[in-house]
């Protein structure tokens, strides 16, 4: 039975020490008490820091790890799939055909792609709020935090060649600064086909018993040769146990555990809808694109899966707010009290989201080319003020990592994007007028369908050639004025109304609320210390569990571990009916497989998503698995996790070993992983 | 190009004739001169009658025809899916493997399915306005034209076997009775599968070219044999030439081209979205159950494909609303003129509509669970009050076809029925408060998530038991008001809310609008009068047009005709991928196959939704084609026809012969078509 949402922080309250495996860690404050209480282990520095220096993020989609010495990375097929994508052409498809580089030579460069290593993390709370004076309103203060941040991140890069980054912790009840090592010139060296790595495919996602060899490697490379690693995970030999304890590093993304009543209201009234709304609608547009056609689907297989992946995940939140049961009694709310402020904010935000996300957020312009516009146009104008004044993203720290994303050489499909634009204008025009009126937007092209609009301007923009975003961006203000792109000029039409939606819901909704739950995070701490967890930020985090199965709805015991066997059973079953047909190297090779070979395993961990391409280690610190995916009834994580049924799933190393030995012959990386 | 939107009233004002191909013409005033004079064809009565009898209403669904003296029907293997789906077991999924029965007592009896045959049309026009009198209000005229309606209905159905409908023409300006000569034992006699039926699936719906079979035979019976049929159509040897004169002999559902500019609006701002919004999302619930089993696509199949096909027809109707330069220049409305009243009218639709679409049409409860117990609720009261009182589909004359429905035993499937209810609970608690409170309605249940509350009330009822109906619909209000059942306790909580929305929707929207248009309709038979069309109603109708391509937007000039060998291409290229895979019958049978063979074709014929299985006849009478689509651009046909691009999409008969010979070795059915 779940727990009942909220009861987290009661709970935590009457307890010295949470009985449940709960809890996104923080290094800097890592679990050892629980640990040493619930698994008689002992979390010991060398340990921890080991296991750190080991972790890395991939990109701004997901986490990682290295396996070797020479820079291997592994991580999850889906995190790395945008780059299989990208390096795909119409005659070779990586994501259909997979890749394996016999040599070094052969390992593929991936533009725009970094990986982050956390090398530092300090706390630097008091720093930020010495800049708040008592006679500042919420607003002044998030300003003056804001330009602390600012500063502290400035003086930390100028010091050494790391990227720092400030975290908002506990809502406002702490910061930390973290400093990453940056490598830049990441590789592809080995992807099995997509049929097999996501096995099962939608119908599949967030369910168990699985199959998915979820798995990538890729190289980090230093002055064009493969990165020296100090710290890096070895590959267990020895499998896992019923109930044994597991740890997963990693960086997960987002949790609302601390949200008040009111807040969740918010979220299954509006936001979750509002979601589930856009995600239908592009599923379904998607869809009907790729399936007129297999270069169709080649083009827009990643946007499709994503969406498939978010509206899954965004049912289960929905379902799990939408349970009355769950929610518990109402509480009286004290006038002036934080939970009163939230609650204001919340009404406030219900009216003013929308705009934020159709404008601010670009929802309604729902293409890659409006977005290198936008960042070209703000780009232009936020370079010429100060650094604590810019827009968070175009702050001198993220300044490098913007650029390397705006010039990437990607392909940007014509047609997939018409799509897309077309659909999102729809969707616009399809919002009632009381909300929005898109004419008072873009006056000039009302007499335009959102079709003759989103051809138009996807068609005659060149800002998707690499070298006319250059000169643009070297160009300045002058040249976004000057330009008759008329993807700049809608970004320009678009620019004081997305920018006053963004102040107003900066001002009227993320202001009040990081006051508010700063005050409630501090009464926490003031009973709790750092004995609890924050919520996650997308930085690295602990997490400990053990190897268990679980009951289903319906009452059939679920065991932990899949095997080999059972994938090729299910395909048959499915009468290999995509997804379920694994790849021709399998199916060809199933006689050589051992067909015991642990496939995936359930865990106790609590994780979300950010978490995908974690490494999951043994008390020897050992990998011995690489999550990849929670189970249905991990979904809810998000607000609570209840560990009866809440699952993370991971790949099991074994059956990434055995197919790399037995299926794709890759024994140079075999090697390399130390067998 | 696309004419502008209404357009069409002022066009046909300034010229004695229809230059385009337009029009779904009554029998009862057919378009003798329009033929005439663009195709010097004289229509002859004896033509028109002889395709009036041998056309017939396959249920509610679409149109079909006589194509034998012994009752074979030929309609679309689209139209007659749900019976396929309701005669396949987990055995034998008559979808996917076809169907043929070799002799007549292999013909698989269809349970509730009726075919109508128009046999007889009367303009009642006087009789129903004489019942109104000029000091009622709107809402009063409305009351006295149903309750002559229902008189007259009820008093021609005394007098013959007939069943009597009348049907409102010219939005009220006129109204004609037609009697139909009823078939209820229909039988299965020949289904190709669904892969070739409809290849290309729902990515290649409203596209051209084409290549589906899309065809189904069943046979009318009486007194347990093949029904003596005297109007039939034979079958062309001849096949179609580029340009050739044809005609559609079926029944168009509904079109709305007398709309005026306001009315189009609330279509486009209300309507369309909230449909498409509904359609979205069942289509991704339905999908990720499919997707799951191949036993779970079997049972949702026909949901889907329903789902899929209404969606992609909602897209194109939706962008056609949303291209302004179809619109023309706005009118100044003049007080107290029809166009204000509906403007009006509109305004309150706005508001009412919700409530009315999900209480009363029962999309807050989309399941057939429901939809019964729902039934079997309002047949308890409203049989207790005075035929002219009732809702119009309880009234005497709907009753057998209701009570066909109502106690027929196709199987309904608890999972799927638990989804669909699911994800409507769900949509409903997210609409926005202000709108409906779903606790008002339902307040004893308002502590389980819609997910449960789902599970709960199908898994409970016992409606989905035939003779469970059987016993409740006997037992009259008694019964009803005794059950225990908790979908009829639930139908029963509902209830005063629906039929709140019902009157009010009625009262406040429809009578005003049919006053409105009646008064506009008035004054356009004044200068026009029988000369034109009035919207489809879903009566026999007939359209005339020609053979021929068109250009596509990006220039192709599309040739009319498909033929065999392209089907196969269209397979290789899609790499016989789902739905691109012909079934094993035609890949091993290609060889015998005449390449040649005409395969699908286009024409210009003005039709709409509901024309599904009109036979399509030369000026011989002799059926050359079956009319199952129309391409994208024939989308907009809802609400204005252009013969530019808009094309009828139908199989051609070639095929159909081609393969009931070489394919199905349907040699008792090759006889019985003449050949």
């Amino acid at each position: 039975m779940m727990r009942t949402l909220f009861s987290l922080i009661v709970f935590v309250c009457l307890t010295s020490f949470l009985r449940a495996d709960e809890g996104m860690w923080l290094f800097e404050n890592p679990p050892k008490q629980q640990v040493k209480e619930k698994y008689n282990f002992d979390l010991t520095d060398g340990f921890l820091d080991h296991l750190r220096l080991s972790s890395c993020r991939f990109a701004r989609r997901g986490s990682a790890s290295f396996v070797s010495s020479q820079g291997l990375i592994m991580t999850n097929h889906h995190v790395g799939a945008r780059n299989l994508h990208e390096l795909s052409t119409p005659e070779n498809n990586l994501l259909e055909n997979g890749f394996y580089a016999k040599t070094l030579a052969d390992e593929l460069p991936c533009k725009g792609l970094e990986v982050l290593v956390p090398v530092s993390a300090e706390d630097i709370t008091e720093k930020v709020n010495a800049a708040v004076k008592p006679e500042m309103s919420a607003e002044e203060a998030q300003k003056a935090r804001s330009g602390a941040i600012a500063a502290i991140e400035k003086e930390a890069a100028d010091k050494t060649k790391l990227r720092y980054e400030v975290t908002t912790l506990y809502q406002g009840g702490a910061y930390h600064l973290y400093g990453y090592k940056i490598y830049n010139d990441i590789r592809l060296v080995f992807a099995p086909e997509e049929t097999i790595a996501a096995f099962g495919g939608d119908p599949d996602n967030y369910e168990y018993p699985r199959y998915c060899v979820d798995c990538s490697l890729f190289r980090a490379y230093e002055d064009g040769k493969p990165a020296k690693i100090e710290h890096f995970l070895k590959w267990s030999t020895s499998g896992v146990k019923d109930n044994e304890l597991v740890f997963v590093s990693g960086f997960p993304g987002k949790t609302d555990r601390a949200y008040t009543r009111e807040h969740l209201e918010f979220q299954r009234d509006v936001y979750f809808p509002w979601r589930l709304q856009k995600l239908y609608r592009r599923e379904v547009v998607y869809s009907a694109f790729a399936n007129r056609s297999l270069e169709n689907a080649r083009r827009v297989g990643d946007d499709l899966g994503a969406v498939q992946n978010y509206r899954k995940r965004a049912i289960g939140q929905l379902q799990g707010l939408q349970t009355p049961s769950l929610w518990g009694e109402p509480k009286k709310i004290v006038e002036g009290s934080p939970e009163e402020i939230i609650k204001l904010a919340c009404a406030e935000e219900s009216n003013c989201y929308y705009a934020y996300d159709l404008l601010e957020l670009g929802e309604a312009f729902n293409s890659k080319t409006f977005q290198i516009a936008r960042t070209l146009v703000r780009l232009a104008y936020e370079i010429e003020k100060p650094n604590g004044e810019r827009l968070k993203e175009y702050r001198d720290n993220n300044l490098e990592s913007l650029k390397q994303t705006l010039f990437s050489d990607a392909p940007i499909y014509e047609d997939v994007e018409i799509i897309k634009l077309t659909d999102s204008l729809t969707m616009w025009r399809e919002i009632p007028q009381t909300l929005l009126d898109i004419s008072e937007v873009l006056d000039v092209d009302k007499n335009k369908s959102p079709k003759e609009l989103a051809t138009d301007w996807i068609l005659n923009s060149k800002v998707r050639n690499v070298d006319e975003r250059k000169r643009l961006a070297e160009g300045g203000i002058k040249a976004i004025e000057a330009s008759q792109d008329p993807m700049i000029k809608l970004v320009l039409k678009v620019e004081s109304a997305a920018r006053f939606a963004r102040e107003n819901y900066e001002e009227a909704v993320e202001a009040p609320l990081t006051a508010a739950y700063a005050e409630l995070a501090k009464k926490r701490f003031e009973k709790l210390g750092t004995s609890v967890y924050p919520d996650a930020t997308f930085t690295l985090r602990l997490s400990y569990g053990a190897v268990k199965g679980y009951k289903d709805d319906d009452g059939t015991e679920i065991a932990p571990v899949t095997n080999i066997a059972g994938m090729f059973d299910r395909a048959e079953k499915q009468k290999h009916k995509e997804p379920f047909d694994p790849p021709k190297s399998w199916k060809d090779g199933k006689s050589k497989l051992n067909l015991n070979t642990s496939f995936n395993l359930v865990t106790t961990n609590d994780i979300i998503g950010g978490n995908s391409g974690s490494p999951m280690v043994n008390a020897k610190g050992e990998v011995v698995g690489l999550v990849f995916d929670g189970n249905i009834y991990s979904l809810s994580n998000n607000f609570v996790y209840t560990e009866t049924q809440s699952r993370c799933v991971s790949v099991n190393t074994d059956v990434i070993l055995e197919s790399l030995r037995k299926i794709y012959k890759a024994e140079r990386i075999v090697k390399e992983l130390g067998f």
